[in-house]
């Protein structure tokens, strides 16, 4: 049952006065619920049994870690048809998509928990001592990584499960050993507290602290900007907003200990169109681009809202197909009016520009809330003048920029801002003539995508979601796969500590049977 | 032969006027040379040539970056005993200490070059294409590190070889393919130009382009903040004090797009004592720490500068006699008159706070920039309250906390702010009773010592070297062995990129014959 309060740990509370509601964008009314905001007794609540919670949780096993993180997807799988009718109700995204986003949450949930239980992750390194050597003898040194502490994961607008409550930041930071405290997003609360209470109800079943999870919610900026400001806060993981994102960021900078941010913020992804894949493909790459761009309303950060290509009679081939294509695909509801509204006035925005032609546009009434998809051109100069149009328009909409030449294409790649994919359409043998293309746009993207779509973000260990800010604060790092447990981790020595007093994963016997570098070499022998 | 010039890229250039000297502490004298500043044209032609040289410099195999980096090392040691000369003339330390720091550098050189021509530390990972995956084919997925940009290493006034020009920072930054710009330390900047001129004659013998190494002589703040502030410079190494890492850490977060900022900063290196070790070893130990606390006259940021203990006779006798012991040790000449005034300004800061009782001190007359070194002592309640007691005093002093029990005893480390290393003096079995101690510490620090010294860091893999801020900006990296590395690189995702064209690193072939995640396994055979 959704009650509309914060979990403070395992026990619900709502003291605030400051309440609000969810919205169905497709019935365009409000859901019922009403929800009350943390108040900052209850922040620092949170904060204080996160603190008290990491003490134990950041030294239990991995294998039991790996229980609670199992539990966790048991628990949501449990919550059956009410998670996915919240979730539907909360979004306006169809039954299909919240089913397929619970599966990427179970199964990310269930993949950290297999890193852990394995174990090798920690990175292990083991340089034992040499008491023989001259001029001195050598000390004995193990290092592995460590949790950081309490962090805080913002709930993402556009994955109400996958990159929200649960979602991976939440996974990563919790298998990691970390606690987490959760700043549901105002959008869907409901999903949220569902979510929030399964999580909870797995901590209860196998064992961990009190604290390790709270999940709290808010209208607003405030309650995000007290957690980030927390010196008890070791990180923050966030998807949104340039805007929103580079906030928190600063304000974690300007803390006295500051903090690492992970956001994941604002892509075009752009796309290059190669001549001669033009020349045989136009009419193909122009379908696919047009389901690319409206999938999911357009509401994912790998949209592909910028196409590139030079001028030619196939480069207007392809737009005049795309245009074609793309009203012929039915509108589709977007998440909430607000978002609605910054897609209209930012799509608006970018078609008003000087030079910039609109060349494809649903022009007929849609339902409230519903986003008319649409496609403009610009030249190569305009572009690169303007930084207008450098910037996202969150929803189904493209820009394509007619180059003049590949010297322009390329400037106009090397100034782009940084991106999380960059895509080049390519005959099979033509992509090696075009060397300073693909090194301009890899400079400046975290993933190149040969003959395809940035649409679609596979869970695996070689993902890499994320590349150079403003995609996301920190390009080192990715927020999908199995690395992203690296977030919220340092590495920590050991030096001639008591065998039986290290972490199972340091000791002499290797009793986790972890892979390690001893003396230089990987291996899982003992020592 | 030092000309007092900069090295922009393989040109020497000093069209300023802003010129100074290095200076010999222990004659207390002005060397020689006049030193030219970089301006602000020569800062900007170094970054565009390391610009332009990233553009080849960051695609090199591993095996020719290795060969730079070896003939680095074999340019180093041509320099021969000009280099130590320099050295001694411009750092007041022993034609020893030159010689070992010459051999650290060597060694930090040789050891990357190995690292890299191996090449498994790009951390390859490949998630081969299911074509017939249910209800969507995954596509192929291939990860890789890669080199973030031109990096700007600052020089240690305390390592003029190991922590400057071709000292750790800068062997891992061009390691991973990233071209480096050094700010010269004022204090060094004879040590600097020698090396500076090894490093560039080395890039030419093996092919390097031009950029990928430039070195600017500067003796105030600008020319680092100017070169922190350039768009083109994508990381930044520094190893000096709190006040100077955090100015370059604001101003890189202030920027438009945001960078890494490694600063190696301040660190007291807290020392537990715990009851029983005191009890049977308490001459033993505070003999020990005589010599560690005077090491390179206590320029060593892993000085022991804290020691805390439990008020009894025992820890009475370990004052004692740490007290007779250090006050027979030889007083040593620091690095510069400038670093000498603030030893004596921070330790007489430090003696005359409320309730600190100084228990050992040099009264005799010492010669000029010459320090004396000292112990004083304070109860545990004092020094959780005056925070002052727990900066950081650069130099051959150490702080004793006499805590009235265990409790005050963890509440200190608890309130500690982050440290380099944390060190428990115990008896074998002594330290397992006492969990909650060795867990507080472990919280605070980068590293943990059992019965030993904090001075003294070790090259190997397992060695951090960094901790919580403020010891450094970054805890998640290390400053000193391979994983040092990982500062300069980012990852990067290749998807269904045609074989051919992919790095070797990534191939199906796996020509490099490395170590990769293949389908989660770690594997070095081919697809």
């Amino acid at each position: 049952m959704i009650t509309g309060k914060n979990y403070i740990g395992n026990s619900r509370s709502a003291n605030g006065n400051t309440t609000y509601k969810t919205f169905n964008p497709k019935t365009n009314t409000e859901n019922e619920t009403v929800f009350t905001e943390a108040t900052s007794e209850e922040i620092q609540e949170a904060v204080n049994l996160a603190s008290e919670a990491f003490k134990t949780f950041s030294t239990i096993s991995g294998a039991k870690k790996a229980t609670f993180l199992n539990a966790i997807a048991d628990e949501i799988l449990e919550l059956d048809d009410a998670l996915i009718q919240t979730y539907v109700s909360e979004s306006g995204l169809p039954e299909g998509r919240a089913k397929g986003e619970r599966g990427r949450t179970i199964g990310q949930l269930r993949t950290f928990a297999k890193l852990i239980e394995e174990g090798s992750w920690v990175d292990a390194r083991i340089d034992p001592a040499q008491p023989n050597r001259e001029p001195n003898p050598r000390v004995d040194l193990r290092k592995m990584l460590v949790p950081i502490g309490p962090i805080v994961v913002f709930g993402a607008s556009n994955f109400p499960l996958a990159f929200s409550t649960a979602g991976g930041d939440t996974a990563s930071a919790l298998a990691s050993g970390c606690p987490v405290i959760v700043k549901s997003h105002p959008m869907h609360a409901g999903t949220g507290e569902l979510v929030a209470g399964a999580i909870v109800k797995a901590a209860q079943k196998t064992g961990m602290p009190n604290g390790v999870f709270s999940n709290l919610n808010s209208s607003g900026i405030e309650v995000g900007q007290e957690l980030v400001k927390h010196p008890n806060v070791k990180g923050v993981g966030f998807t949104g907003s340039i805007r929103g994102g580079r906030a928190l960021l600063d304000l974690a900078a300007k803390r006295k200990e500051p903090i690492p941010v992970f956001a994941e913020m604002g892509s075009v992804n752009p796309v290059v169109l190669l001549p001669k894949a033009l020349e045989t493909k136009a009419t193909t790459w122009a379908k696919t681009y047009a389901s690319s761009i409206t999938l999911g309303t357009g509401q994912f950060c790998t949209n592909p809202g910028l196409i590139l290509g030079i001028k030619s009679e196939h480069l207007n081939t392809f737009i005049h197909t795309l245009a074609e294509e793309i009203v012929q695909i039915q509108p589709q509801c977007m998440l909430h009016p607000n978002i609605h509204s910054a897609y209209h006035k930012n799509k608006t925005q970018a078609q008003d520009q000087q030079n910039v032609k609109t060349v494809a546009a649903i022009n007929t009434v849609v339902a409230e809330n519903y986003a008319t998809q649409a496609v403009a051109s610009v030249d190569g100069k305009t572009f690169l003048e303007n930084s207008t149009l450098h910037e996202e328009v969150f929803g189904p909409f493209s820009l394509i920029v007619k180059c003049e030449n590949e010297a322009e294409l390329e400037e106009i790649l090397a100034n782009l801002e940084g991106q999380l994919t960059g895509t080049v359409i390519s005959e099979q043998n033509e992509v090696a003539t075009h060397a300073n293309i693909v090194k301009a746009l890899s400079n400046r993207v975290g993933r190149i995508i040969f003959n395809g779509v940035p649409t679609g973000v596979e869970v695996v260990p070689a993902m890499l979601h994320g590349g150079p800010y403003p995609a996301s604060t920190d390009s080192r790092f990715t927020a999908v796969g199995r690395d992203a447990i690296k977030r919220w981790v340092r590495p920590f020595s050991y030096q001639d500590w008591p065998n039986e007093l290290l972490p199972d994963e340091l000791k002499n016997e290797n009793p986790l049977q972890i892979l390690r570098l001893v003396n230089d070499e990987e291996t899982k022998a003992a020592l």
